[in-house]
Parts: C-alpha cells; structure tokens; sequence
C-alpha cells in the first residue's frame, strides 16, 4: 500500500468515524496506526491482528450462546399473584390456573320463620383457561361445593380468528340480566337482587360475541344443562340475544345500557318450571317468594332492561327483568322484578367495565404492604312479584346496605346488611327477617 | 530475560498461534511487542499490564455471575401448549397439568324406542402427572363429570429403575382390548365399539410391562375398583396378560398384532356379574344388548385378540373378544364380539404408534395460524353376541362412518352416524334406530 | 498539562492502581503513554480514543439490556419436586400446586366378625397454596375420593403481618390432639391411634397461633363444619386452645410438651354426638367400639395432654385425651383413652419438627438415584374408653408394628400389623381380630 493510498483510506475513516464511531475496532486502528508510523513491524502487526480477530470471533460465538440461553430462558413468561399464569413469549399460547374462595357467615334476625345462623362455604373453586394456536381459547372451572356435574361451571372452546367477533362452544353463562354477568368475584352485594329468579346461568350451547367502538351484541343457541344423560326426553333449548351500548364514555366514566332476550322451550317430557329467590341471603336456604312448579308450562321469554353509570367514585345499576310464560290449553303468565344500587368507593377508585360488564376495584394500596385496601360503601332497593292468576308466588320488597374492604386486589371482605321490607302473598306471606351476613373472599 | 530466550519464546509463541491463535491476548502481546521494541518503558509496560490482568479478571468474575444467573434462570423449562409443564434441566423431575374437555350432541332416529336428543359433557379433567428422583412417575386425574371415587381415574406409581421394565402400583387400567387402551382423546370414533361391552376399566393393582425390540409383553394382578370399604366380602381380584409385536415396521408404516387375557374372580359376597353396552352412542343411556344379572357367577375370563395396520395415511384395525363365565352349579356361559375398522387421512398424516397403542392425529397445519388442520374419514363394523343358554342379551350389529376434524394439535371435533343394523333378542329385540351425534374436545 | 503535572499525575495514578488497579481502562492507558511517548500523533490518539469511547458505550448498553433481560428471566423462580412452586423474585408472592395420593391394603384376620380384604383409595388430594402481597397466605385443598363439600379439606386465608402471631380465617383444622396435628402425609403408622375417637378435623373459624422461643399458644373459634345450607337451627360452635413448649431443644433433638382443650356447644336442634373409632384401619369400615348416638347432649369438652421427643434417630409419642360430655337433664358422661409410641430409624435420620408438630423424614439417600432410602421401625400401644354410665360403646386396647420405608422425599410405603388386644363391653364385645395393611404414597 502506497502512501498516497494510505492516507486516502485513512482520511475516510476518519470521516466515516467522525459521524458514526466504530466500536469494537479501536485496537485494531491502534495497530494499524502503530504499523503505518512504523512503531510495529508488519509481523508484529498480523500477529497481534490475527489474536485480536480470534478474539472478536469468540466473543461472538459467546454472545450467541448467551443469547440462545437467555431466549431458551424468556420464551415463556411466568406470572405468579396467587393464580399461576404461564404465557409464551409469542403469545400464541397462554395459561392460567386460577382459583377462587368465598366464606360466608349469617345471622337471621327472626320474624315468624326460624332460619339457622351459622357459616358457609360458598364457592370454592379451580379454574384452568387459555389460549391455544393464537386463536383458540378454553376453560374448564370446577366448583368443589358441589358433586360432579353440578360442580362444572364454564367449560368451553373460544374461537377469535374472526374480526371483532369471539365464537363460544360449550356450557357457559346465558348472556341475560346485567348481575348475572358480572362475576360473583365482583358483585358490590353478596347476594345478586331479587331478579335473579329469573337468571338462568349455564347451558351447553354455541354463540358468538360482536365488540363494536362502543356497543356489543351477542347471540347463542343453548341446549339444556350439563347433564350424563339424555333419558328418554328431548332436551329443551333457549335462544340469547344481548345488546349493549355506552353511549357515553371519558376515560373511566360512562353510561351503559343494554336489553337482553331469553326465549326457552322446555324439556318435551319433564319440562318442570319453577321461579323463586332466597332473600339476597344463600346461608339460610330459605326462599320466601317461589311459584312452586308451574304445570303445563310450554316454554317461557325472560326479558331485560338494563342501564348502568360509573362517575369517579361513584357508580350505578338498575335493572327491569320480565318472565312470560306459555302453558298449554291455559292461560299465560307473567312476572317481573327491578333494582337499583349505587356505590361509592370512599378511596376513590373507579369501577372498572371492560366489553359489557364490570369488574372488581383494584385497590391503590395494598393493606399488608402498607397500605389501607379500598372502601366501598353499597346501597341496593330491589323488589320482585311471582304472582300471577292461579301461581301465588309472593311478591318481595328488599332494601340491603353494605361496606365491602378489598384488602388486596385478590382479597375482599363484605357485610351486607338486608331488611326484608315486605313478602306479600304466598307460603311466607309476611315473613319479613332482617338479615347480617359477612363474607370473605380470596379470588385470581 | 535475554535476546536469545526472547526469540525462542516469539517463535514458539508464533508457531502456536499460527496454528491456534490465542483468544483475548492481543493486547497483552501488543504491550509486550511494544515493550520489547522499546516504545514503552517497563514501568509504562507494568502500569498497562496490571490493568488488563484486573480488566481480565472482573471480566471471568461477571462471566461467572452471568453464568450464574443463567443457570438459575434455566434450571428448570416451563413449556405451555394448553397444559402446563415443567421441568428440570437435569431430566431428574418433571410435572405436567392436563386436561380434557368433551361435549356432545346426539340425535336419536326413533325405531320403536324414544331416545332424548340433547347434548352432553362427556369427559371433563384436570390431570396432574409427572417424573420425581429419575426413576418414579406418578399420575393422578379427577373426571368432574362424576362424584367421589367415581371421578378418579389414573391414579398411580410408577418406577422405572429397571431396564426395558416399567413397574405400576394403584388405580390404572387392565391392559386388555386395544381400543380400550387407546385414549378416548385418540380413538377415531366418539365411542368404542360394541365390544367395549367387556371392557374392564381400572383396578386397583400391580404390574410390570416390558418393553422389547419390537413387542411388549405385560401382567398386572388387580383387586377391584377404587372405593372407601370394602364392607364384609372380600374383593375380588384379577391377572391381566398383553403381548403384542410389530413385526413389521419402516418409519411410520407398521403391522401391530396382539393377544391379552383378563382372569377376574369375582368378590365372595356381592359379585354381581353382567355385560351390557350402548349403540356407541353415550348421551341417550339406553343399552340395546344386556345380559341383565348373572346370578351364580363365580369368575370369567374376557380374551382378546388384536390386530392394526399403518399405511400412510390409511390404517386399520380389529379386534375379536370373548367372555367366559364360570357359574357354580350351572353351566358355564360364553360371549364374544369383533369389529374392524379403516381410516383414512385426507390430508395425509399418518396416524402415530407408541409402545404398544395408538395416538392421536397430529395435524401438519393449524386451523387459525393459517392451515387448514388434519381431516380424517372413518368406517367401523361391529358386532357382539350377549346371549348364550339361559342368558338372553342380544345379538347387535352395527356399522358406523365418521369424519374427524384435527384443528390443531389440541382442539379435535368429530361428527360420527350410527346405524343400528340388527338387535335380535333381549329386551329391545327390533330396536334398530340410527344415531348422528358430534363432539368437540380439547386435550393436552 | 506541563511535564511536572504529567508526572505527578502519573505517579498518582500507579499509586493509586497499585491498590486498586483500574479494570477496563488499559488501552486508553496505553493510548495515553503512546501520546505521551510521541509514538502516536494526537489525532491518531483522539480517533483511537473516540472508538474506544464508543465501544464502552456500546458495551455498557449491552450489559443494560442483557441484566433486564435477566431479571425477566428470573423474575420468578419455578421449582419442580413433583409438584410446582412459582415464587416472585421479591418474595411477596408464591403459589405451589401440590398433590397426594395414597393407596392401602389390608387383610384381616377373622375373630367373630368377618371383614372384607382388599384395596382402597385413602387419600387422593390436590392442593393449591401460597402467598399474596407479604402478608396475606391462603390454601385450597380438595380429596377427590369424597364428594362435594365432604372432600374440601383445607380451604383458608391467613395473615401473617403481625410480629409472631398467624391469624387464620375459613375451614381448618381443630388445633387439638398432637396425632391429628401432625399431617396424615407425616404420620409413623398409616391409621392415627385410637384416640383418634375424639378427633375435631374442621370447623368453620377464625383462630390465631403465637410462635414464642420455644412455646407456641393458639386460640380460635369455630362454627359447624363446611355446608351448604344451614336449614332451620343455628350451627353448634367452639372455642378451641392448645398451648406447646419445647423446654429441651439442640439441634433436632427435643422434648415437647403441650395441652389442649376444646369446648364445643351442639347444634340447637340435630345436635346429634357420638364418639366411635375403627381399629387403626381403614378399609374394612368395621368400628369395633363405638358409643351410638348421645341423646339429649348439650355440650362437650375434649382435653388433651401430649408429649413427645427425638433423640436422634429415636423418637417417641404419647396422648391422654378425655372427652367431657353434658347432657340436658341427664348425669354427664366421661370418656378416655391414651397412646404411647415410639419409633427408632434404621437409617439414621431425625424426625423432623417445626413450630409445634412434626413433619415427615426425609432420607438422605433416595432409592432410583442409587440410594437405599430411609427406614423407620415404629411401634404403639393404644387403648380407648367409650363405656360410661348408660353409654356402652366398649373399651379397646390394640398393639401395633409398622416398617415404613421413604424410598424418596416424596414416596412412602408402609406395613403395619395390628393386634387389637381385647374388646370390652358394646356391640363388639370380644372381636379381637388383627390385621395385617400397607399402604404407598406420593405427597408433595
């Protein structure tokens, strides 16, 4: 190499250096510079040349290996918060064991009708749900309360390779009455109101959900529930459609309303129906208003209102439920109910709502990490009439305050207050008990 | 250190670097090339040296540390594809938690017989199963479908400390009939066929299998089923033995040939005996063939006799079992049954064998990432003859086709049409109605 | 910087890296000696010098990314013993998956009443447990061969964030009797003694236990056991205390001491109480002594006194229990009875124990990994008193012989034999069979 040449190469690099710096290549320009001023021998110089280019192979060979381990040890994401949750760094696959406790105590103020104070276990469950190939998703949810099928709650397959939409297959939740729709994990009370004689929670079935800007429809076919065998009748089967829209949302506040539509044609032999709802209180098993088997019953509508606000730390619910009913060779029937609660969270925190339902508060401190959990205060009016014609079901009035206190976001402590304002006609026409009840709760 | 020594130590250095060129060292030879033609002094060579030495040493140390860390973020591989699995990166442990969900739909021709059309949760399991200390497994599945003992299925241990042996101790099932031993998340149809009617499920037991070349041979004695007491009678007990061999196999094609026996004395006290199965069909519960109680029985021997092909794509197999039952003070009783059956995979997967049984389709692309999964046909033929002497359960015939669809590796849905060709005798002599029924499943 | 200033700068820093000498800055050193030595021109010094710059930079960089990635990597640590823990880096989370299973066999020799041989699932149990957010524990454990509610065990939350104390809250076990404390994972012979007669298990409470030096105090209170409806009367409740101290303690070996008492007021209305125990074996059902229903009890109290010690691989047990009983308008009753036990290690190894009861050996060599296991002779002599008054339930007196062999951490098998020494008085008056049982297990 000339030195004309040299110095054309060197005063490239330099410019080339003097915007982007090579890195890693100092020594090798050391030597180069210490061999062009003679300082090394052109020996000296391949030799040191050749060890620093074993060097700079090596190194890369490490950097590989290292990064082949570090990939081998992120490739999937493990998150523990009392469930187990297992993702793949691609997220094509995803899974969650979860779990759930709910402890319940009571005590019955008595008005006419014995029932026994005492404590309970209300759910206690496992659940196991993910993601699969990107698109596919299950669940499988088993509630140790109860024995074998009774137990299973959500079992199903999702498909969500469709635009906005998500496909369900399986036993999963009617999509009918707002209260039902929101977990029990995160009901304000620890009873849902009144109407929820008239839930009809699982069937197996398949339907689909449409998430739009600011609404969501959803529209299933259902079978009956989840059962071994089919005997010698044909399974009833039900139609569920749900419309939701917020027509109005900043951030956390919004406004929320929705109708929903249950038709159901019962079982062609045993079609057995009945509606009635314990007092907003699972411990004493007591059911004050209940139709008792409603005979002849050919299939039945149940018919929702629903409408919903959040502002700040305040939040609102109401709902209007219908039942009508078509027997054969008599007369219809109808029955209905409604309630309204609000809450005030006194820590500040806003309800969360995600799609069409809510969620549970997440505290902004944590009690046990220093912090003093979120406060809640609940007040709820809610009223039903099962009678109607020949079916004396009663009718009930409730009025229920509550405090609720989530500790952590996976720890929740309820008491609930519940006056049993009026029971008018049927078996405990006037039984009217005034109900304190506790509950803790562990949930993730 | 003299001229002499000097040029000895550079050229036996330079020899080993041309063949070998030392990693990291460039520097350090730089410095001492720079010593040595004097362009630094001694102590300007010592002052540079010291600090590569240390630069070299907080270099290993974070090496080590890194290495450290890698090791303790890799000691175990947490893998997830529905289920969960963990391992630990010596092989010594491994944990795995399962699950399966199947649902159904049937729908009954009716033939002189009502059968309820509806829907079903078949099977519904949380499995936990694993490797502890190299040579132990164990399993243990809870079937939600059913209550108590009734929901356990494996529940076992097992050592593999021996060579080619592996040893079983607890609930497992009796190695006998192929299409038993093949999963019900593998097996082609939605049910077994007619011969499932000798089944014999899990027992409590013991055995051995071992697994050659190309055969298996295994022998377990059993007590009885699972149950909390065992009362006033003693139990009784079984020896099963398996053979089988594939006496030809090139990369997946395979000709697989088996025989078993299972020798049952039945419990002293209580040993109700009797054999009975549905038209492959689960949800309507009615059993075409039935022998009813057979009273006097004292033991019985189910054998069977095996056989199964694969050809690419196209595989096939069939079984012939029959039941002996030994009858004090009357005379002894004979059963048997066979079927056989053909599958062909139009997207060309072959269907996978191990040890000695069958797996499930593994599809080559994957509905929801772009594929369109695996799809199968099917066609099975199957009869079972349950009357002998006095014992008058009927003869069934039944020929069945089926299309299954692989979505992905976990997600299967399978469509199946029964037809009842004949029931001669037994209760339901004439009832020949014709099914169509549907599942969906995920396994992992 | 003139010559001096060089100088002194040069001095300052070889006295400097004389101690501490300076890892990663050798080549801007050697840089700077070559400039100073007027071997490289001050641009060539500047251009080496900014790639050097660069690299630093660059690696520094690297370094960042690659400690964030590691810390992803280890953000939690996931072991695998047969069952799963996920624990967070930061110690304010865990969650463990863990299981049981544990299967027997029993024969029984005939002595007037006949028991049936055979096979048995005891326990077959999965477990979820952990921490949340510091302070806050909580469990969930279901025993798949019971159903519904009858196989929840363990279901609680606890809180740990006062200085020594635990508080519990949900379904737990009565901290009474040291043999029922002690986990049936743990126990020396596979049934408790037969003072197990007076055992609580669970109730629905809240309690909380001191851990001082060396004594432990706990006090709780309960409601009825889990159900589901409390139907018309009010639960029963307790008040249970238990008081332990270990007064010799060096390293494992130790004497313990403790007292419990635990007062229970009956149901209002079904308060129906009975006190009955099978003979140290579970499989045949047969209770040999048993007091039938107590009418008209109103209250009872059970008080223990237990003791127990290790010295070195020796250890030893022993109980009195009492049962109290009131009845309304009837004398009261007084039961008893009282076990000693001792049991010596082959292999050397030392029972260990935690806080106030003992856990389960665990063998400093593992059969499958080419150790021997550990292995326990044990031995116990126990009686029992549940004739009072008008009460007749008989009194037994049983000696009993067990080899345990705890092939790993995880994997038990055991071998008791039984010899019910005499039987007094009720319904079984002179039954005195012994009994010959095993058992394997897998707990973790």
């Amino acid at each position: 190499m000339n030195t004309y040449l040299k110095a054309l190469l060197l005063s490239t690099t330099l410019l080339l250096t003097s915007t982007a710096v090579l890195a890693g290549s100092e020594l090798t320009t050391l030597l180069m510079l210490l061999h062009e001023n003679g300082t090394i021998t052109t020996e000296q110089y391949e030799r040191v040349l050749a060890e620093a280019n074993a060097t700079e192979k090596e190194s890369k060979l490490e950097k590989q290996e290292l990064q082949a381990a570090l990939d081998k040890a992120t490739a999937v994401e493990v998150t523990v918060k009392g469930g187990i949750k297992v993702a793949s760094k691609d997220g094509s696959f995803s899974t969650k064991l979860g779990g759930r406790l709910q402890m319940d105590a009571a005590y019955y103020g008595e008005d006419g009708k014995q029932q026994g104070d005492g404590t309970d276990i209300r759910r206690a469950r496992l659940s196991l749900s993910g993601k699969m190939y990107d698109n596919w998703g299950f669940k499988l949810e088993n509630d140790f309360t109860k024995s074998g099928l009774a137990g299973l709650t959500d079992a199903y397959i999702t498909y969500g390779g469709l635009a906005r939409h998500k496909l369900y297959l399986g036993h999963f939740r009617d999509a009918i009455i707002l209260q039902e729709l929101n977990s029990d994990n995160d009901t304000q009370f620890m009873e849902r109101s009144l109407v929820s004689a008239f839930a009809q929670s699982r069937h197996m079935g398949f339907g689909g959900m449409y998430t739009g800007n600011n609404w969501t429809g959803a529209l299933s076919v259902f079978g009956d529930k989840a059962k071994v065998n089919a005997g010698t009748d044909d399974e009833g089967w039900g139609v569920v459609a749900r419309l939701t829209t917020t027509p109005y949302r900043v951030d956390n506040d919004l406004v929320h309303v929705g109708i929903a539509s249950d038709y159901r044609k019962l079982n062609t032999g045993t079609g057995a129906l009945s509606f009635s709802t314990s007092p907003e209180s699972h411990l004493g098993g007591l059911k004050l208003v209940d139709t008792s088997e409603i005979t002849k019953a050919d299939s039945f509508q149940i018919s929702g209102l629903e409408a919903a606000f959040v502002k700040g730390a305040l939040n609102g619910q109401a709902e209007y439920v219908r039942a009508d009913v078509e027997r054969n060779g008599i007369s219809d029937l109808g029955f209905d109910g409604w309630y309204g609660q609000m809450a005030y969270v006194l820590t500040g925190e806003s309800r969360p709502y995600k799609d069409n339902k809510f969620g549970r508060i997440k505290p902004k401190s944590i009690f046990g990490q220093g912090g003093t959990g979120a406060w809640e205060l609940v007040a709820r009016y809610s009223t039903i009439d099962l009678t109607d014609k020949d079916i004396v079901g009663g009718e009930q009035d409730n009025f229920s305050l509550g405090v609720n206190w989530y500790a952590t976001p996976t720890i929740r402590f309820m008491a609930n207050y519940v006056k049993v304002l009026n029971v008018d006609g049927g078996e405990h026409d006037g039984v009217e008990p005034d109900i304190f009840q506790t509950r803790f709760q562990w949930a993730f």
